[in-house]
């Protein structure tokens, strides 16, 4: 089957990925007053938005750094890729909601949740995109066992576990999984590509 | 008359069908408490945004294919192109009134028709590309009789008056549509392209 | 001075111009009633919506056939046209404005005005491209002596004025204006390009 | 280390900057009444929205300049955006907050900051740029000493200071830094590039 490139693809996704991270922004909302007390219930709001802003951007940031190694998308491709969109338009709700209500176990689960799917989704259009392109690919050889890619889903479960033992675990876990997601590709593409 | 690249046309498209999908998401209103029963009255306004997400998905699946096989854009094209988002712009409010009002028979039939109306647009947007190309060309070719192409209309139409009946026939109906037009394009572009 | 591609400047417009066109849609807030007469008091807006969209629309179109004929922009046609993305972005306001107060004389003169400056700042963007390339260039020769582009000022400022005698008269104008600036381009791009 | 072209990295920062650009809007909240009093509590919005504006709007314009010169990106380039793109996110929010409370002390002050922010990462993206490219790069004499870009920083932390005196002088400098900023790519990079 013929492939197309992926110039559309990208601009689609970076699109949506825009849109995504700026309407994150929308949830601070301004407060009434004017002094600086009036900024105190935002602390968490802010603190969410900035782990789902560095979050999204370590999505937008492998995207790049996979299609950068990928030539040719197919029908299957623009599916999975779809798909990753339609999860990471929910990060969003899961954001404000877990803003709004810090330190509660549901709203920190669902949270986890709406950071698992994405990861399960990428590991998918991933997996797509290397049986597209054969084995013996950049893309297939840059991942290689990829050890950090296959650890995510394991820590996002025990965070949305742990949520109803202590939210504070479950944001740690967070946390912790964007700070190896991000070292992730920074180490392996820069070997391979 | 000469025709000019395709280019900003696919990217303006890529721009609003992305704020269309993104501000879907936004009719997911955070809900004010913090426990599961919270998420139980967003469950039909994520199913209608679940829908709405992979009808509009399929649009710019069609229109990424489409567009391929397009290499240069008249006036007619950027006004039939228009006329399809500004249809499409509008999914979004239909989507979250049927979200809101599940089960109600208008806001159904409301729905049907903000389907129906892009899928008219698309089709005389085609039109207008073929015409400009000339019946041999490789758009022409792909469509063949476009059976499932002609089928969407009659079906959304179906959709619409029984959502006077029993609505559930109706999202019976639109899921279908879904799913039969997203195999057309895969299987006819490629054999074709 | 050496100019730099008109590529970032088309797609930085081609976002700003998708965004208003779909931000625009989020004034026809869903009702809370499920019945056809929950409908009737969106007809305003939506007949507003429909007046706007076709006239970003038309700008669109517009800024894609002038920026076609354009090969390099200077610091002044990046400020032109931020300038014409600021007006263009007052016309969402202006038309949710007007929509929940049609026929009322103050909303309908804001609307008028809120065309009327994305006309001038058009016009000045044009300027300064010819300025830049010369008046042996295509785009001065496509405009020839731009009549219409001319006429659409004084008429904009007749439908402001005549908002505090009438509100149909002004609203007659300004789809007039829409239909006349539609057939310029086209025509004249049509022979010259 | 091998890096990757910049089209990505500036259609996405174009899709988050336009969106930016555009929500701003979103604050001018569409007044209740119908006559010319309706619009006078909108002033201040409206000015404070001009002001951000012509901010963003100039990080566009250097970003384009700055990217016009860069050929090359690397992991680090890409997290010194997504960290410039990060505090030009808050504009919105700091805008709002500003527009609805002119002449309080704190709210002038976060704007301050706001801006602050912004200008100390666009600093930071610009030294990791020139970095990578090396010292005798195009951009690296393009810049110069920068003395008016090393300006921006001490003139807002004077702004935000003196926002606890009187809000207009903070006012006054946050216009001044913007028509310093402004003049300053216009006429260095029309020398040097």
């Amino acid at each position: 089957m013929d492939g197309i490139g992926t110039n559309r693809l990208e601009a689609f996704s970076d699109g949506v990925i825009a849109v995504i991270i700026t309407i994150m922004v929308l949830e601070l909302k301004v407060p009434r007053g004017a002094g600086v007390e009036a900024l105190r219930p935002l602390v968490p709001v802010f603190a969410s938005y900035v782990l789902s802003y560095v979050n999204v951007g370590i999505y937008w940031n492998n995207h790049h750094h996979m299609l950068h190694v990928t030539h040719q998308v197919d029908g299957s491709i623009l599916w999975a890729n779809l798909h990753l969109l339609f999860w990471l338009s929910l990060i969003p709700f899961a954001t404000s909601w877990m803003g709004e209500h810090a330190f509660s176990p549901v709203p920190t689960a669902v949270y986890g949740v709406a950071l698992l799917m994405p990861a399960i989704a990428f590991y998918v259009l991933q997996a797509v995109i290397i049986r597209a392109q054969g084995s013996g690919s950049t893309l297939a050889r840059a991942l290689g066992s990829d050890i950090k890619g296959k650890l995510s889903a394991p820590l996002y479960l025990a965070g949305i576990l742990l949520a109803f033992v202590d939210t504070r675990i479950s944001d740690a876990i967070y946390v912790l999984v964007d700070i190896v997601r991000q070292s992730q590709w920074s180490a392996e593409v820069a070997v391979e590509v």
